[in-house]
């Protein structure tokens, strides 16, 4: 029988399908497309299991992937603000924070509370497991747009100041990758991906 | 610096995004176009943190949630095998098998090897908690076949049977689940999503 706390938690399911249709601005790998935040999320928590030895000691490696697959949700409603669109980061906090009231809302009470404990978790970026998940959902763009001989970053004419403060989070959540990515960038704008 | 072990992981992370590009015959909620396998290992996912509750005992939820994530990454080199389609279906396990050779085989061999006994445990359909990820792995495309007014089942031409005999790892799976099933197969046939 479909209860009444079934029909929520599938009208919830039905309803995050349409993360598949937020298009964020990274390339896939072979550059044909802009890539989406649903395969964007399951690709970060697959880096989580890949990466799982960079966590710094007291990660909880479950939970963090719990809310890499659920941090970009609120994009359904709130969109993906492109991270160097200054405007659009105005008032991005407040379009998030009501696409989270809808969201995790359409869940039973005590299951809406679990998964928004879990965004918000990731959104206040105080714990080191949120830290580390950050850190994933930074690098794995960089990764792209080192694959795609600049991706985004020629395309937004990027700049590697920006690059820097953008990838800063690696160095609290994954430090022991902050000298790679540090070396990278450098790489990059040598080669002409990124902007001096 | 990017130590041959860090070269390999990050091979390993940029090579499966190719299952952004593997298209299942499932349509996204709104019918727009088909889903890719990337997509849909993450809508399981949380699938799985949202039918926890309904887990039998025994089910460790966070290998779950990774052999979800995971399950279809053989698919980068065997394609996407359609479920009723008979021809494909009689060389996919050999296929499948190669294909994990190859992609695991881009990892540090002990996470190759953590990896693919995810990989073996979800294929050999012998534990609880394989089972219950097998059971989200059939009710997603369900419910999207049930939003999408017959989907796949229309263009294909699915029967009751067919879906029934489908839908039998939920019985194990998700047990609490099944008399929910089994109503809707009905109702499908009844509205004429599903033939017969």
């Amino acid at each position: 029988m479909q209860t009444p706390r079934l029909t929520q938690q599938i009208q919830f399911i039905l309803e995050i399908d349409r993360l598949k249709q937020i298009l964020r601005q990274t390339l896939l790998t072979d550059g044909s497309r802009r890539e989406n935040s649903a395969e964007h999320s399951w690709h970060i928590a697959i880096m989580a299991m890949v990466f799982a030895e960079y966590a710094p000691p007291g990660v909880d490696l479950s939970r963090a992937i719990k809310m890499l697959l659920i941090h970009d949700l609120v994009e359904i409603d709130a969109g993906d603000t492109f991270c160097y669109d200054v405007q659009g980061n105005q008032n991005k906090a407040e379009r998030e924070e009501q696409a989270a009231i809808r969201l995790f809302g359409l869940l039973p009470s005590e299951q809406a509370r679990e998964l928004r404990s879990l965004w918000d978790e990731f959104e206040a970026q105080a714990t080191i497991t949120a830290k580390f998940a950050a850190a994933l959902d930074r690098i794995q763009p960089f990764l792209h747009n080192r694959e795609t001989k600049g991706g985004t970053w020629r395309i937004h004419e990027v700049t590697r100041d920006q690059v820097i403060k953008r990838m800063l989070p690696v160095e609290t959540g994954t430090p022991e990758l902050w000298d790679f990515i540090q070396q990278a960038i450098g790489e990059c704008v040598a080669i002409g991906y990124l902007r001096e």
